[in-house]
């Protein structure tokens, strides 16, 4: 069946959550796509999001260096939610760590999992 | 740092994504907590979601048998988003299949990637 990015389920603004996994199974970060970053990430292979804050396409990795090529692009059973399995150049999360889940909890307190990586 | 589900930022309907992930590093659905979701989770080591259609908690599993014992329970670094390591009782979605995404897009058409599990 031919993918038609208008037949997935955004939200009332009019986006999609998209997790980010790297090809090692890591989970990286969780954003946001609306229809046309699907397009444009399905078409370069590179991961773009829309970001809310700046109200604009966000090409992952376009001032960092932190690209995320895309390896594989898929669809949930409710066409509610994306993942992308990617390659990932360095960190995927702004304060430099490889993932933005650089955080758990344990026994009730928060703990660091994960160190910022070397510039 | 002691954990206060209240610290966590949830959206206009009170609500934050959460992706299960198994201890293995498939990723097998993403669904919604609110604050006492999370605090039920934590609690009772048993993965509990807001149900949106349902408006109600639900203890994945609970009916199905399908339940979701919690591992590790992460953050990430905007604190909107939840990345539970789960052990995972049989399938994850309700399809049967042992993960939600079961979809690809591949060349410009849809492909399904998993069958349903045996009952």
């Amino acid at each position: 069946m031919a993918f038609d990015p208008t037949t997935l389920k955004y939200d009332a603004n009019g986006l999609i959550p998209a997790i980010a996994q790297s090809e090692t199974g890591e989970v990286l970060m969780m954003a946001w796509m609306n229809a046309e970053a699907v397009q444009r990430t399905l078409d370069s292979g590179r991961v773009t999001y829309w970001s809310r804050s700046r109200q604009a396409f966000w090409v992952k990795g376009e001032t960092s260096g932190h690209v995320q090529r895309l390896l594989e692009f898929r669809i949930d059973c409710d066409r509610d939610c994306l993942l992308m399995v990617v390659e990932q150049e360095g960190p995927a999360c702004h304060t430099n760590r490889r993932s933005c889940f650089y955080t758990a909890v344990r026994d009730g307190s928060e703990v660091e999992l994960m160190a910022p990586m070397a510039p």
